[in-house]
Parts: C-alpha cells; structure tokens; sequence
C-alpha cells in the first residue's frame, strides 16, 4: 500500500469509522468492476471502498475528496452495462448500499421515498403491498439498485407506456462534489421553481452529483395484466404492427418486445425449448394491463385483430400467470444466452432507432455483419425503438483483433443508427465503454456544452471522472 | 433614438433584413410586456425588436448580440403569466412569430416537429386530423405559442395524466448564446446519450437558449371524454376524494379541477349563471377519457361511487359536448372573473402544495388572509396540487402601499407553503414576477448552482438577463 493510500484509508477512516472503509485487495478489486466487465482491455482498481451511511458521511467524504482532488466513484449494485461504476481514475469507490432503507410510503401522495441503496424489486414490492405500482422498475430490477436506475436512467419493458426511471423521479436529495446538500423538487408533480435540476442528474452517471435520497412518484396497481406472444409472418410486418397498436388501436401497450428469427433459434438450441411457429421471421410480445378484466378484454380484442390483420401467424393470449410466466421465459432467456458467449462478444448493443425507421435498420444489419465477419441476434425494446444486439465474431480470434474489429464495427453500425435518426444508447449509458463513440452522434459545440455543464457542478472533477466524455 | 440604437437597427437589418427589425416606439412598447403587466412597477423596453424567420437567422443575431453584450429576450406569443418576455435590460427583443410552421406529422412514429411560433391549439388541431393527441396543450393553447410553453413548461388541466409540456418534448432545435445550433433528441423514446439537455431548456425561461425546433410526442386520441361536476360537503372531503379517485378507484383522470366556493360565488355574482349547490364548501371537475364508451363507463360508474361515499351533494354526468361545455364554462369564467379586479391585485398565485396538504393549506388561508386584510378566490389543477388564487385587498390602496402589501403577503403566503413541502410556481414560471423569492425556496447553494448553469451557456450573460434569480 503506498503512502497516499494509506493516509487516504486512515482519513477515510476518521470521517467514517474503521468498519465503513476498506482497502483489502479482494473487497477493493469487488467493488471496481461492472457487468460491462468482459468488454475492457484493463481493470481499473479503487485504492480504498467506502461505505458511508447516511448523508452526512457523503458530504464529509465528497467535502475531503474534493479538497484534495482525489477521485470518488459512487457506486450502486454494480449491475452496470457501459463501466459507469468502475473506478476509471482509481480513488475512492463510494459503495451506496448501506443507505438501503424505504424511507415512506406516502399513500395518500402516491409517493415513495427511498435512499439509494435499496434493491428496485424491493421497492415495488413494497408500493405493491399498498395496492400502487412503481413502474420504472427496469429488467434488472432484481438485482439493480435504485440509486443506479437513477444515475443511469434505466429503462426496461414498459417504457412505451411509462417512461424510464427519469418519468419517475418527483424529487431527489443530492450531494454536490463540494459536500453542499441539495433538496430538488418533492413530493409534487408540477414544479417551474428554477432550472428543471432532477433530470439533469437523472442519467448523469454519478458524474454531477451524488444521489442521497430519491422520491418516486407510484400509479394504481393494475389488476389485470394480458400478454400476447405474436409470431409474424415478416419483419416489416410486424414494424407495421408496432405502429398500428396505437395509431389504429389506440393503445399504448405497458411492453412491446422484439425478438428475430435468430434470438428464438438461440433459445431453442440453449434449452431444448418448444417454441411454436419458431421459424417465423419475427416474433412480438405485446403486454396490456388494466384495472378492469372487461375493459382490458375490449383492448386484446381490438389489439388480436389488428395482429390477424397485419401479418400474425397466430396470436396466443396469455392471461393467468403461468402462461404469462411462459411467454416471458422466451424473452428472458434470449437475454441470457449470450451470457455463454460473453467472453468472445464483439459487441452487446443497446441502440435506439425511430420506430418507423427499424425495418429499414433490420434489413441492412446482414451487410454490415457480412462486411464485418460477424454473426449476430437482435431483439429488444421495440415499442420505443430500443434494439439490443449481441454481435458475436464469425470465426475465434485474438483479444487485440476482437478488440479492432468490434472498434470498426461499432463504428460502422452507429453510422447507420446516425443516418436513420437513432442514438447511441437507450438505457445502458455511455460510461467508459461508449464514450469514444460519443463524437458520431453529438456535435463539438454539444460535447463541449457537457464539458462546461460537468465543470459548473465539479470544477476540480472529482466525481467519476472520464465517463461519458472522455476527459 | 441614440446612437447606439440606431447603431443596434442598422446591424440588425444587415444581418435580417429591413422588414425583420423594428425601433418603432408603438411597436417596441408592444413587444415589450405580457400578461404579468399590472404587476411590475415600471415598464421595460426593447431598444429594437427582431423577428428572425429561420434558425440561420437567430444564430446570426445572437452571434452579433453576444459579441456586442446586447440583451436578447427571445419572445412568444407574449401570453406569459410572469415577465419571462419582458426585455428587463433593455436590448433585442426577438419575437419567434414567423418561425409559425408545422414542419412534419409523422403518424408512424407519432410524433409532430414545430417552429417555436405555432400557435399550440394549431398543433393539437393538426394532431387531431391525424387521429391524434398533442396531450401537452395548456389552458392559454388558443394564444400562446408552443415555443413559450417549452421556455415556461407550460401546464394546464392535463398534467395530472399526462404531465406538463416536458413530458411531451422528444427533441429540440436551440440555438446557444453564441450562435452555436444545437439538436437535442429526436424521434425516439429512450436516450441516455449524454446529459439530458432537453429537460434543462424546457422550463428556463429563455435563459439559457433560444429554441428553433420542438419534436412533440403524440399519443392515441381518446374517442370518448366525460366530465363529471362534483359539489363536496367539505375541502376536507374533496381532498380525500382526490386521493381515493386513483388509490381506491385504481384510475388517474385526466383532469382534477377545484374550485371554492368564493369562485362559484363569483362567477354567479359575475354572469348571474345558474350553478347547482353553489353553496357547497367545494366544486371538483373531474375529467376522464378512453377509446370506448364501454371501457370508460366503468371508470365513470367506479369514479362516481367512490365520490357519492366520500361527500358529494351530487355527481353530473357529462358525456356530450353541450354538457361538457357547461361545465367548463363555469372554470373559464373562475379564471375570467380575475381580470375585471386585475387593477387592483395583491397577487395570482400559481403554488404548488403536496395533494395530501392542501386542506391544511386552504385551513389556513383565511388567517393568513385576515392578517393581510385581503380577500380571496383559490381554485386549479388540484390534481397535481396546483392551487391558483387571486388575491385582492379588502379595501382600496394607493399603488405604493399595493406593492407592499402584496411584499408583505406573499412572503407571508410562501413560507407557509414552504412549510407544506410546496414550491413557488407550478406551471406560470419565475421570470421577474417571482424571483425575489426564490431564496425562500432554494438554498444558497442551489441558487449558486443555477448561476453557474446559467454562466455555461451563456458566459456574457445576453440570454434573457435578469430572469429567474436576480443578476
């Protein structure tokens, strides 16, 4: 351990007490890493963990942190796709999950209050339990934190009715990098008091300010959910669908997931799965809820036909929770199975394309991937343009060579994501693993506007330095 | 005219045109105030005013203002309900009125690209032809332009479903102190690239940059609305009923309007209307609205329980347009009935309270009234906890004495709202009306923090100075 370090670990020490900071090799190298891990050339370790507990010791770490210019990565789960958790310039890493409690929930409000260390499945549950329902809880829910939601703008299934984590947020305590303490918005769904500051941190990767406390805002329960699993007949077909739901239909599906012919053929090589008309060239799942049965009924009857209509090759209706647990288990594992692949990726991708723009998008993939020797499956988030795509090389190469042609094929697909309207991440966030690619989808004058907005908040840039922009 | 404004006219016209600029004194005055006017003690005045036909043409304006250090106060419809357009420091007054064209509606992908000068109700009119929904339009649609309720986050009766006009804002177009062109989103849903800029623009007043472009969100339009007029036993048990309506009734309305009794008396006394149960402690509108008739009875039928049981004297149905209209007549005039006293008012409020104390806050209004020796009206989008009211002294007062007053009341009016965990404006902005007392709101350091956003975008300070803090 070097003299700095040391020094930093007793300081860290005396604001903390001894048991809320670590400088212990393995706990360090733990907590320095996201689930982007496989795609870095390098780790990057923290010199010292810490655990504050409450906002106090936040401001009292950022306050010495700041003074002495060393760098504090705060960090939630740890369930991050871009590298925004990991300790890029070493220092501090700022564990969250001691701040782990619901703080209240407000019934009468429709408000929950929570720090951020709390699992978002937790939060759910608990607003569940009141008969409401937070609906920005993303796929990760499970095992995410909120504050990491929060810091990353987390998406997941149900965006195209109810909007990402940000859609969610009615206000925020914050700890700025100087320890000042700063309470944004509250437990009110209007507010022109000042800049709009919540969404400004809301997807700012712990790069503007720590988050202390986040107040949510919760919906009536739905007490009826209905999904439909939609094998299509072809790709455009089922884009054209994805359109006519509302445009026709008038209904905003609570999801509307894509998987391709290839991301099907995935899951039934992995599990032996059945999966009926799996040889389709699309396949859709199309959620609804509502509080009543006979109002939802009116909406899946309206919504089937306009499948029939548009190219379905059968519409199964899943209502009870067995089927519907059947129907997600695809979608699910399409997700997973790339995980047996991971250490050999080119690319796992979380790119938005306008809706209308998709069929376009999927139809010159082929090339690009030919071009590139790569072979891929592409699935996601449709209802609201979010493509995920797991690019895998064609044949095995070396760690430098993988690394150069995911470099030049990255940097061909964005080009056709530019070109079509699209953008460079959804919900995964730019962190480190993005951020080189940053200058194909923002202007100069717009990188250099984010560059002076970092330094307004952070002058001496302590708080997660070199993610989004490169420094 | 100086020197320097004839100086300021001939650069101007080089760069415009000489039918793009005016330093007509009639004209100047015009452009030169909204509808805060009785509220401010002086007037201000534009030296020209510019009337920028392109995006090319705002950047080369603000260019040459920033060089120069000129003021520019760009300007919508001038409907503004807190001095956002008033050129407080003089300069360049930029009227957005012939950047007035719809550009696309894009069915597929639902959403709808404007100039800044599109009269809103056009939008939600053109969205309409399209079988569509601009959910974002406020109550002054008919007369503002869509770049004022992006530069104000503009509010109205939907918000409490839908959100304010944030909420529908996918992309936009601003131009930065500079000059600089900058575009912000797009058509998608879901972007976590970068910093979320487009939430920092909409709702600042002007103050950071002009906007060129706005990308709307459009949603499926409801077939079917119905409006439900609800005279209450109490404030106590209509504010329960605006809880229970969607924690009990599992349905969030897509309006929640109240009105006291001292409105109803008003606008009998104003208009000699005929209103059921006028002296009812409490009037509710509750809006709600669907793509069936059958789908949306269900909620009518559950709604309507739910407020027979907690206190209603009656519940009118709505369904057709002539009953619609009925009842959004009497909330009109309630909002009408203001301006025949507007001469001689301590105050219109826009606060915003947490809906679980609004009947604590109405409880105390009258003391604190009383202490004032004032007079008031409260009604608005309790809902979403915005409460307006318009507040007139008890007996006639020389302007001087007005304003202090009104000083005296307001601080008096927000420390309380302050203490319910409320804010200072809901939906009618800052601007010069306001921002005296916005410390009671803010922290020192969250008013620090906003002059330093402020300085990144605008280092000499040109865009619309003076709004929001005090310089």
């Amino acid at each position: 351990m070097s003299d700095m370090t040391r020094s930093l670990l007793e300081d860290l020490k005396a604001i903390l007490g001894a048991s809320s900071v670590t400088a212990d090799a393995e706990r360090r190298a733990a907590y320095s890493s996201d689930e982007t891990l496989p795609w870095f050339d390098r780790h990057y370790t923290a010199d010292v963990v810490c655990f504050p507990e409450n906002t106090a010791q936040v401001s009292a770490v950022l306050k010495y942190a700041n003074e002495r210019r060393v760098p504090v990565t705060p960090r939630g789960a740890g369930t991050g796709l871009s590298g925004g958790a990991v300790p890029y310039m070493g220092g501090i890493v700022m564990s969250m999950e001691r701040m782990n409690s619901i703080i209240e929930i407000d019934v009468e409000n429709r408000t929950l209050t929570a720090e951020p260390g709390v699992v978002t499945s937790e939060i759910t549950k608990a607003a569940r339990e009141r008969g409401l329902l937070y609906a920005g809880d993303p796929c990760s829910g499970d095992i995410s934190f909120i504050g990491g939601n929060v810091a990353e703008n987390a998406g997941g299934n149900k965006v195209i009715k109810y909007g990402s984590t940000g859609a969610h947020v009615l206000g925020l305590e914050i700890v700025l990098a100087d320890g000042s303490i700063l309470t944004l918005g509250g437990k009110r769904r209007k507010d022109v008091t000042g800049y709009d500051l919540i969404h400004l941190i809301v997807g700012s990767e712990g790069t503007l300010a720590v988050v202390t406390k986040v107040i949510l805002n919760l919906l009536p329960l739905p007490a009826r959910v209905t999904d439909l699993f939609v094998p299509m007949r072809s790709v455009n077909a089922a884009m054209r669908l994805v359109a006519a739901i509302s445009t026709r239909g008038g209904v905003i599906p609570s999801s509307v997931e894509f998987m391709d012919r290839k991301s099907i053929q995935n899951v039934k090589d992995y599990t032996g799965m059945e999966i009926p008309h799996s040889e389709a060239a699309a396949f859709l799942i199309i959620q609804m809820d509502g509080m009543d049965r006979r109002q939802l009924w009116i909406d899946v009857e309206r919504v089937g036909d306009i499948c029939v209509e548009l190219g379905a090759l059968e519409v199964f209706v899943a209502e009870d929770r067995n089927a519907r647990d059947r129907v997600w288990r695809i979608r699910r594992l399409v997700a997973e199975e790339e995980w047996t692949n991971s250490m050999a990726l080119l690319s796992k991708e979380d790119i938005v394309v306008p809706s209308g723009s998709i069929s376009e998008f999927l139809a010159e993939l082929p090339a690009l991937a030919e071009r590139h020797r790569a072979e891929y499956n592409a699935y996601g988030h449709i209802g609201d343009g979010n493509i995920h795509m797991t690019i895998f090389p064609m044949s095995d190469m070396e760690p430098d060579d993988l690394k150069k042609a995911s470099n030049a094929m990255c940097a061909d697909l964005y080009r056709l994501v530019k070109r079509l309207g699209g953008t460079l991440s959804g919900e995964h966030g730019i962190g480190l693993k993005r951020r080189e690619y940053m200058n194909i989808f923002l202007d100069e004058a717009h990188i250099a506007l984010i560059r002076r907005l970092k330094d307004a908040f952070d002058p001496n840039g302590v708080l997660n330095p070199g993610k989004i922009v490169e420094g």
